[in-house]
């Protein structure tokens, strides 16, 4: 739809310059870091306040006109494609860190602050914000999508880091999700139900987060597994038995053969878990040598541990080499990235069924597992201009959400929905769906909200 | 309201004995365990499973009638009162563990389990359920209420350990919120919407919950110090510190001075801090050495700690003695409790004033506090039959909160709101408030969920 000239007028004269309609500026926010095809608005408005993208909002709503969330548009499911049209609302000027305390361990910041842009300004206190999806995204897009990483077997996801966010409703009006209170029992947890909302419920525009202690000590570890079910076998066993591994990565025998390739490494060919444990001192190096000893008992190969810097960054650069390692597999290729998430009892056999099946396509793949969590990433290489391959790749992640579905996982542990996995969400959660629509109604009566997205 | 017959033959018939409408038994439902004035419903169904349960909520709805889901009838601010009548479902047949999965660390309940039964049922597979409200409450209540209690600083409360719930919904539909992934960024997290709805979005019949491995070692500590604020500061620099302390919990001097008169202990009448610690043999003596000497920095006085379980017990005993002893300041007095939740900054302040109020009183009062969250309960020992204590008191529970949420803290941490604290809501929320109304309204249209408590 194109935007009535009267709005455009208004918010012209709301934004002057920090409202664009050049096609440059639209198509930069059309996309994301997926293989979606790009969407783009029909105006960018670039929101320097809450009370900013409050006016954008009410005046988009009186014309009942969409409005599309922009944080760093890395985004993996096109979470911020304009399907309906409508105004993006570009929240990366709005890159303040707000106030921090350190006595509370908790940090206010508007929704364009990034992760690494936080954890530079906080790194004085002896604090840090863990959440980490690799991607430097803003934390209030990491909000909108539930964002984990490598780091959430430890410290949670944004579900556990939150702790109130201020955000834009569809009519404009500004609430606030939460106080400040670590845990409160005062009524619903709107501060969850925002969190992974991905922008159809509301626009975030500032979050406070938890922070944690920098620990005093961090050791790595790396150990290859005669097969996948021993290094699932080690994983499971270090979780039951208390260690508190800060992550736990595991990468696939394809993935190592990549990485060996590519970096010029002699890894075992071997399904490999990457381990970080953090603690005091005594602690990091008590924890390695129970995963030692554990990964033992499964078949483990060669266990190796280590606390200096650099020799922590080299037992994980195998890890740290796993996208490029994969995309060399391929030269010229695009990786086509989808994840799932299942009971850890189930992931041997599900990313094992999942080998098998990528096997038999005509490209190359990885499988790279945030474990602890029971989370795995497919990266298939592809041509995506080869409407074959896309064909044939949509078909292997529909076998692949099915799988998770029948282990009672989910179709995606953290790159969220988007549009991209909406079909599944009937599959994975059946009845619960007309509740999901019915707070959507609720919430966003006129469906302006990024429309098209999660619910329909 | 009083029950339409034909109501009440369908219900008859669909559950026989299992339905009442005795006096007695409606007496038995119609009150908890707080101050609140009883208010029994029409009649009583017990019932035996989910599908149950949606046939009655299916009946009740067809003829507007409330329903009310009971467990242990151990809330604290009036949630199960029927306050515009109607048929309270009690759950506590479904009493069933339904499946214990040691490598996923995870297990399904009814609602109706209770969390020693359960701790009961698993403690062979070396794994146990942290959650810890005090009473020996129903899964599904403490999921209804988001209970935490004293094990929250280090395994969270409700909201953080159950995976996923079934539940009835207003019209009769049974969903289930979630898979059984450990994470998901699939759609809206339901299952946090339902934790500490306390009944007014649905009824929850079944609990998927997260277990922890049992610790290896426990050990535990106490210690006094000269004024709260020292206390606090020990608090705060064992958390920045990173020690995985497993609870902290905080008697104030008149507490101290009432374990002492009441158990015969000799404690220093000074803020006393209790800690547990969970971990390794070596992990649990390097947690109490680090707090020792953080202790010693802010003044702490006398620090004991001990790890065989008869020394944990005598160290802990005071802070488990302090009901009874608070009760036996005043004999005949029952405890009129509540509590709020404030940043742990603004605790040793809160807490400060909180003593001077209450020691302006006519009659005695105990403060214990589960610090690491900053939650603190206060005990008012009052003749609840006086009409001129319980205005006081209730005065002093306005300025409580109060004083709580001009330090951003919750006008409650973990009792919930029932109907007790539902006029604190709008001063809390704001406009967040018309959000959870609009919730409320699109889940429950009918307004048949547990009416008159948390919304209106």
């Amino acid at each position: 739809m194109a935007l009535d000239q009267s709005l455009i007028e208004a918010l012209r004269a709301l934004l002057g310059e920090r409202f664009s309609t050049a096609t440059a500026v639209r198509d930069q926010h059309g996309r994301d870091e997926s293989w979606h095809t790009p969407e783009p608005p029909d105006a960018v408005a670039f929101a320097e306040s809450t009370e900013e993208v409050a006016a954008i909002v009410r005046l988009c709503a009186a014309s009942g006109v969409p409005v599309i969330p922009f944080g760093t548009g890395t985004s993996l499911e096109g979470h911020v494609m304009a399907r309906k049209g409508g105004v993006t609302i570009d929240l990366m000027r709005m890159n303040r860190v707000l106030e921090v305390r350190p006595q509370d361990m908790d940090v206010t910041v508007q929704a364009g602050v990034t992760r690494k842009q936080l954890n530079e300004w906080v790194r004085d206190t002896g604090l840090f914000f863990p959440v980490d999806p690799g991607a430097d995204a803003s934390l209030g897009g990491m909000a909108a999508t539930r964002a984990s990483g490598t780091s959430a077997v430890r410290y949670g996801t944004m579900r556990e880091n939150v702790l109130n966010m201020t955000v834009v409703l569809a009519d404009g009006q500004i609430i606030r999700t939460a106080r400040r209170a670590r845990k409160s029992a005062a009524g619903y947890d709107l501060t969850r139900l925002m969190v992974g909302s991905e922008g159809t419920l509301g626009v975030i525009t500032e979050v406070t987060l938890r922070l944690h202690g920098i620990p005093e000590a961090v050791s790595a570890a790396v150990c290859a597994f005669p097969d996948l079910v021993a290094a699932v076998d080690t994983v499971i066993a270090t979780i039951q038995a208390g260690v508190p591994v800060a992550r736990i990565e595991l990468l696939d025998s394809v993935m190592m053969g990549a990485v060996n390739a590519h970096a010029k490494l002699d890894y075992p060919v071997r399904p490999t878990l990457f381990f970080e444990f953090h603690g005091s001192a005594s602690g990091v190096a008590e924890q390695a040598a129970t995963v030692e000893a554990l990964a033992g008992e499964m078949g483990g190969l060669g266990f190796q541990w280590a606390t200096r810097p650099e020799d922590r960054t080299r037992l994980w650069q195998a890890r740290h080499e796993a996208l490029w390692a994969g995309l060399a597999l391929r030269p010229g290729a695009k990786a086509w990235t989808t994840d799932v998430c299942v009971p850890i009892s189930a992931l041997a056999d599900c990313i094992d069924q999942t080998r098998k099946d990528a096997d038999a396509l005509p490209f190359p793949s990885g499988i790279v597992g945030h474990v602890g969590d029971g989370n795995f990433h497919v990266l298939y290489m592809i041509d995506p201009a080869d409407p074959a391959e896309v064909a044939l790749v949509e078909a292997a992640n529909d076998r692949l959400v099915a799988r998770a579905l029948e282990m009672d996982g989910t179709c995606t542990g953290e790159h969220g929905v988007g549009y991209g996995k909406m079909r599944f969400l009937d599959a994975e959660h059946g009845p619960a769906m007309a509740a999901m629509r019915a707070v959507k109604a609720a919430l966003d009566p006129k469906g302006i909200m990024n429309p098209g997205k999660i619910v329909w």
